[in-house]
């Protein structure tokens, strides 16, 4: 059986190996023989790192809304910002201390390059602070000494030790504040590791570490080059090698260039690191930082307690999306929409098993299903143990071949559902199919879309479908900011007319609903233009939470604003059905 | 300096580290001092396990343009369906090869189950074929063994040798096919590794390999669940164990459950593996398949050719994302839209610095740029090797800190610009305000943006921007798939009524500009309405190549229809501009 393989053009010639520029020999190295059995320190860079890769960088407002979810999970050495490097992070550092928002047991940390005028800005920035982690950095790499900085090695440690230094100083002027040091030779994976390693224990020196007040040495790939038994190698090489090592917290820092910084994370932390730095979902520069919510939950699945709280990971995630204005991806790992769904008929069936077969074990031993070991084929978690919910989602074909209730909807009806409504749509098609047998058709399919979420309104009392029907809004706003919208609403058999207020129409009408005594949150709103030629019509999606409970709700109209309205009845209308019926549909 | 962290509520008790039951012991592993040197056999099964995880499995069109694109990449072994389970995969199977659609180099794989009645219809399925590669597979978990098939490991065995038995009868059947085998002990990372060597031995005995003919023994992380060095140990220890080692081609199978398939897939084949099992952008079940667009690259940045062609990235995506219906994601290693652009100043800076010293170093040697070795801080890769560029995006911060380009033109005009045209845009503002200097204003933005988007119909002829302009249109369908569109257009000074057909208004746009002369092919199409309460405005967006080169295009209408014409005239208009005035401007 031959390899078939041919050489492409690609220019080949125009790059080197790793290991003939920054070669590290560790024959004896030990951490392959490792396991990891206690969760790291996490320094959580979501508001520095992850935050100067955005498009629109956080607000204000979004940076406090990260800020006290990444306390709230758990994470108690966040890095805040660059303050000395722009106002709005000087603000925000600012404003975090000056309204005593920094719970005692969490520790800011601030990043500073070595110079004088940053490092005194830098202070300035934390002072009042209960503690704080100064973060400073310089370049160390081949590269950069010859291309940016053009300097010697020993020019290069100069800069850092009289940086060193100065921080030293400064930390003088807010004797308040307990100052704890991080130093990072930046560009260290495209450092000689010889040099990297001088330059760190020079700094350590200066930093005078003590048990009581350790100072941390940040290993960062800048950019990773490398497969990451390489950079654990160098973790471990370094390791070994440190000044003080006892009173040294060696970080890690890895970047996901090569798609590796999980396991770059998890091999250097094995090789003898005691602290990782990362972002939730792996944001940051270019590919991103290493994700923390992969890292916090493949420590769960081990039985290691990760000290983070990730048992409502839909909240963390569109708390995330948020905050940096990009979305998850579908197969994000333990939080994409896909990561928990079955389409293969032998999945399901071997998942159905192993549900099964844990009932009956906990049956037979008398106790809660809850307290065995997660025995299930295909899903390496318990979905539940993140506020998360096993998907088994069926596959509608056509004789033609072409198959998926997303695309039918979209080909026949110009419909094009969010992905997380696509995976509700589809159980809900799915329990229809089950009790009613055969196959389905793309008729059926828009019947049940059309009876689950687009019921025409009923001429007789007894085929209304739903406790809500909106027969006539009306809005207007005073240019503050603030929308009035008046509804004609059916409530049961009753019509009534309501005015509600809010920064707009949705939120106005949220304000209706809550009058009628029910409570619904907005968690995503989709819209778009019917795609059919001439008509303007427009579908509107909304993702509710009514009393507690996540639905999907489509409104479709002329006006988009009439159909999202339509679509937040549709999710309340069918949360009652659900209620009032039967609840398990909900769990589909 | 204390560790502050926690423990958190999330139940660790049903979980059980790997290693309690499926301890791999190699103390004299030799794979972290191995480096990989060439690049490992390939098998792409985007269109099996990629296919079978995707809401909207691949209709026979998409599939059949996912196949010819794997070929084209280079791909030489290509997991084309499991037709015993679908009659669609069966019918695509059939279809490449009663229309030749395989080229002699290429062996098609197909999977199966060992049970009779499926052999004898995969042989069916690829009768005639040149070659093929019939892939057995059999659970052999012990989760599995105990749950879903309640079998003895003899009893898992008899089902193993079995269906290897049959596969070699039904081999007579086709005897004008030259037929491989791949056998998969699946769920292998839940296997305890003695069973797996005994199953895999035995079953390779059955298929009596040859040097002529080799056995692909595939060892899947059907569920990856450990860290990926000790996937390495397993495979480092199987393979040493294999029998007719010499004969046997040893293929990885990673999936990216904990989000280090990628290491897993390296580490495996510097532990001896040949040959890995992935798809593109890490489609597949739940996390995806391991990524082969990324494992292929990082091998091209170490100078070692991937023997794949990746020199037009861009096309390879919007190929795979229209077959998938899944985008990949902004920081997708070497893929996504963010992964080559650097927002932060010191990174600016530092890049622009690598540039020019290339460039120097290039005069001084007098020879051509690119036959030097790549060396730019933060850009691992040159960008223009797989078809992409460097993108230096500005920031635009107003005083109350809420910045981004993308922002200011959502929040203060509804617009939602596409990602890839919000970077392109941050380009257009950056070279603006490079030439004029100053901070920039949300106004000065939506200037900006008008102008080079949106320019405003002009009385005066010396005011018009652009050779085109829209001024009257008319659709007909006469529902037979094709539409006729009938336009008004003004070309520079002349007015013209011209008629275009396509399936749709804007293919029948096209054909009207080719009349022209003007060749266009259209990327990527986003529309929406614009929720500014009550007009009914929409936006539209068109990624085009207008004359080889990529350019956006953005019309606004109240019919979206005509939005979406208008927005290919200014991408058509723009392209004009530019290589009428200023090429430069087109590589911002």
């Amino acid at each position: 059986m031959f390899n078939n393989q041919t050489p492409s053009a690609m220019p080949t010639h125009k790059y080197r190996p790793y290991k003939d520029t920054f070669a590290v020999d560790l024959p004896d190295r030990t951490w392959p023989s490792k396991t990891i059995t206690v969760a790291p320190r996490w320094c959580a860079v979501d508001l520095r790192d992850g935050n100067q890769a955005l498009i629109d960088p956080m607000n204000p407002e979004r940076k406090r809304i990260m800020f006290d979810l990444l306390v709230r999970m758990g994470y108690k050495e966040i890095e805040i910002g660059f303050p000395s490097a722009s106002q709005t992070d000087f603000d925000f550092v600012r404003s975090l201390i000056d309204e005593n928002a920094i719970p005692d047991d969490v520790t800011i940390q601030v990043l500073t390059q070595a110079r004088e005028t940053l490092i005194a800005r830098t202070y300035e920035a934390i002072a009042g602070a209960k503690q704080a982690i100064v973060h400073l950095y310089n370049s160390t790499s081949t590269l950069q000494r010859d291309v940016v900085f053009r300097s010697s090695k020993q020019g290069i440690i100069d800069l850092a030790l009289e940086g060193a230094r100065l921080c030293r100083q400064y930390e003088k002027t807010i004797p308040e504040t307990v100052v704890y040091y991080e130093y990072s030779p930046e560009s260290y994976t495209g450092t000689e590791l010889d040099f990297a390693l001088d330059i760190t224990n020079q700094v350590i020196e200066v930093f005078e570490p003590t048990a009581e007040r350790k100072v941390i040495v940040n290993l960062p790939s800048t950019v990773e080059m490398s497969t990451p038994n390489v950079y654990a190698d160098s973790i471990e090489w370094m390791s070994r090698r440190l000044a003080h090592r006892e009173n040294v917290i060696l970080s890690l820092h890895p970047h996901n260039d090569r798609g590796t910084a999980v396991a770059a994370a998890e091999l250097g932390y094995l090789a003898g690191a005691d602290r990782i730095e990362g972002c939730l979902f792996g944001n940051g520069e270019r590919t991103g930082n290493v994700d923390l919510v992969a890292l916090g939950i493949n420590l769960f699945t081990q039985g290691i307690d990760p000290q983070i709280d990730f048992s409502d990971l839909d909240a963390v995630r569109r708390t995330a999306e948020y905050c940096t204005q990009l979305k998850v991806h579908e197969r994000s790992p333990w939080a994409g929409d896909l990561v928990y769904t079955a389409f293969s008929g032998s999945h399901q069936d071997a998942i159905k098993k192993g549900f099964e077969a844990m009932e009956a074990d906990a049956a037979a031993q008398g106790v809660d299903v809850d307290s065995l070991v997660w025995a299930v084929p295909y899903l390496p978690i318990d979905p539940k143990d993140l506020g998360r919910s096993y998907e088994a989602v069926i596959r509608v074909n056509s004789q033609s071949g072409k198959g998926g209730v997303a695309y039918l909807l979209k080909n026949d009806h110009k419909l094009d559902l969010p992905r997380r409504l696509q995976i509700e749509f589809s159980g809900v098609v799915q329990a229809k199919t089950d009790a009613e047998g055969g196959e389905v058709t793309s008729e059926q399919i828009w019947s049940v879309f059309q009876d689950e979420y687009l019921p025409a309104p009923a001429e007789r009392a007894d085929e209304r479908w739903g406790r809500f029907e909106l027969t006539r809004t009306s809005t207007s706003s005073d240019l503050s900011g603030e929308t009035s919208l008046s509804v004609a609403l059916r409530v049961s058999d009753e019509h009534r007319d309501i005015v509600g207020h809010g920064n707009g129409p949705i939120a106005a009408f949220l304000d209706v609903l809550a009058q009628e005594g029910v409570e619904v949150r907005v968690f995503d709103y989709v819209e778009h233009a019917l795609s059919a030629g001439g008509d303007a019509l427009a579908a509107a999606y909304v993702e509710c939470q009514v009393e507690g409970v996540t639905y999907w709700g489509v409104g479709i109209d002329a006006d988009i604003s009439t159909a999202s309205l339509k679509a937040v009845v549709s999710a309340v209308n069918r949360a009652i059905r659900v209620t009032g019926r039967d609840r398990e549909l909900a769990s589909v």
